[in-house]
């Protein structure tokens, strides 16, 4: 039996979703009584944090490298990071990885393509939707991303930080999220909304919005089982 | 910093309640914005039960030894095993341990003293109740071990598997177990409960008793986060 390799604790909240996730997506599709081995290496949210907050990528990757190495080292067959954030330098940890990583980016890129979005709407963290991460990604897959201006950007971060991020969901926080969500909808006649940023699912809901909600963290478990499943 | 391992799965439940206990007990004795180092190894649970279930000692062993090697080779400086029922053979995965482990059996038996606990009732699975685990080492702390006749455990055990282990508590399971329990409370004139099943503290708590309830879970995630700070 393969073993999958998780990255957590950034944060803590999205790690457990991920953790039931894997548990019950896989007992779902395996049948049965079946059991997925996972190796979760909750690394200090705030060093990584810290990293990106002053733009040494050099230590970011180092840790990532090292936070990886250790999921090989435990027998891990592959890894995947459980958050959006880090993967501004997934092609850099991917280079030095013994073993494979799935990125959250990528998957979503192609599981947007798949349900023929042509235009999405990307919130996240301030570094996320600063850094091109998604739309560049987007654009290999011919679909356009919609980043909100640096006004909404902080708002955005600033509901995600410290609150979300450590599992609260504030009602008033989800009534400024929407409207800001809503609003960059209509202004550019978007047709899905990614949810780039793992603790987001816990305030954005499918019936929320009219249009496609990707949940990232969902499509991130659904790959990682089907790498379980597919590994065998 | 200190990193902490944690042998899960057997069940996920419980495992998902030692990990955000960890964090959220580590962040509040430890102040400020840290977060702990934490490694989690999850098995296939029905793995470990095939094993205790054949009494077949030696696999359920080298099963554990291994999946704490796994942890030490992924930098956990200690570890714990997340379930009361491996502990059946803890010593001998301790021999055989590169790194120290924390027994939640021997960290409840000290709690027990410390509350000045002189006679417990012991519930769990039927391996944990039929194999001695508690009574031989409550009683070298001084504490008289009441564990339930064959026909108590075999309701016991069947309440805790398969819903409870999955994290799904039926009231009327729950009124069943409380049943037994009061009575054996009552028959020995206990002082205290030991909810010798990591899942048990899902269906009862605090105050559905007027004596002692021991979660060993609690005791167990005090412990792991002492040995953090103790070892920083």
């Amino acid at each position: 039996m393969k073993k999958a390799g998780i990255v957590g604790g950034i944060g803590p909240a999205s790690t457990l979703d991920y953790y039931s996730g894997i548990i019950e997506g896989y007992r779902s599709k395996a049948g049965g009584d079946n059991y997925p081995e996972i190796v979760i290496n909750s690394v200090n949210m705030n060093e990584m944090l810290s990293y990106v907050l002053n733009k040494d990528d050099d230590a970011l990757i180092d840790m990532l490298v090292s936070a990886v190495e250790d999921l090989a080292n435990a027998g891990a067959d592959f890894a995947a990071i459980a958050s959006n954030t880090p993967h501004i330098v997934f092609d850099e940890v991917q280079k030095r990885s013994k073993i494979p990583l799935i990125s959250i980016v990528e998957e979503t890129c192609r599981f947007a393509k798949s349900k023929g979005c042509v235009k999405a709407v990307v919130i996240g963290t301030r570094f996320t939707m600063s850094s091109g991460l998604y739309s560049e990604a987007l654009s290999k897959y011919g679909i356009e991303a919609i980043i909100p201006p640096e006004e909404d950007q902080a708002a955005i971060h600033s509901i995600i930080f410290p609150n979300l991020e450590n599992g609260i969901v504030d009602p008033e926080d989800k009534k400024r999220m929407l409207g800001i969500v809503k609003r960059l909808i209509e202004e550019h006649d978007a047709d899905a909304l990614i949810l780039g940023c793992t603790e987001l699912p816990l305030m954005i809901k499918d019936d929320d919005l009219d249009i496609s909600v990707l949940n990232t963290t969902r499509i991130h478990i659904r790959s990682i089982i089907d790498s379980l499943l597919r590994q065998q």
